[in-house]
């Protein structure tokens, strides 16, 4: 079972390093992880994303309440919550000198509700937003006309209504 | 001057402990890092944004390429690149009986580009994207409605055209 564990800390130096040895310690894999400032910019939410076990996660989850610049820790996957993340596609138009491959490019971004959010002569780079199937998926119909880089935030999410 | 690093590496449980560990060793903070899988689920990108000085960066650099499981490494600030971001907002809508306070909330979605991907009767979950000063303009609108828990991806971002 995939897990999403947020976690407030402050911003100190070494946190970031602190939370994810904690995981590596236990040969769990983070899957996905991503850590910004919020608010004040004193704070920094990490949202991350691991498959495991359900006890030694509630083992991990207590030992990571313990680190000091730890302010809270909560397991998102327990409860009805809203999880999205950004994806950048570099798509290679070399061979877009063909208006209908243009076109057809163009009708993928549509339809997953893309954008275009550069084009160099040769390349489109498109964001595509949602959750993980949905951006395999818009990644998958791109394929054949030559990705390039591509790079994935992993996953942010919040609880619904008014859980914290 | 910010730097955003983007850092290809295998995936191995405690890398990215050991990557962030390079930079809190010198006491760099790191403003942001998202690290998600890319194409064949045996590699990852991290990307990373750091303020800081040029020789040092250049140190910390040559210090991740060293690192076994690190693939390739780019400092994308060196030449053109697109950044983007992702960012959730809740915004509390007991008020939101009033149906003009939900108009205007909605006007400031339209004007940002944003999208409602969730709704309660007492809260709103917005999504918007692009750079940072778009994110923090549109959390400073959505603040006099009541803004709840935030959550961000940090920045990602691919080397424009033919660039890696």
């Amino acid at each position: 079972m995939k897990h999403i564990i947020s976690v407030l800390v402050e911003n100190e130096s070494g946190v970031l390093s602190r939370v994810s040895g904690l995981f590596s310690a236990r040969g769990f894999n983070i899957e996905s992880l991503t850590v910004a400032p919020v608010g004040d910019k004193q704070t920094s939410r990490i949202t991350l994303v691991t498959g495991g076990d359900g006890p030694i996660i509630e083992q991990i989850l207590k030992q990571l309440h313990k680190l000091i610049p730890v302010i809270q820790v909560v397991n998102l996957s327990e409860g009805p919550h809203v999880g999205r993340e950004l994806m950048l596609i570099k798509v290679s138009t070399e061979r877009g000198q063909d208006k209908n491959v243009r076109d057809e490019i163009m009708d993928i971004v549509a339809i997953f509700r893309a954008q275009v959010v550069d084009a160099t002569p040769t390349s489109l780079i498109i964001e595509v937003t949602g959750d993980n199937d949905k951006l395999h998926a818009c990644l998958a119909m791109l394929e054949p006309y030559g990705v390039g880089e591509v790079v994935r935030t992993g996953q942010v999410a919040l609880a619904r209504g008014n859980r914290k």
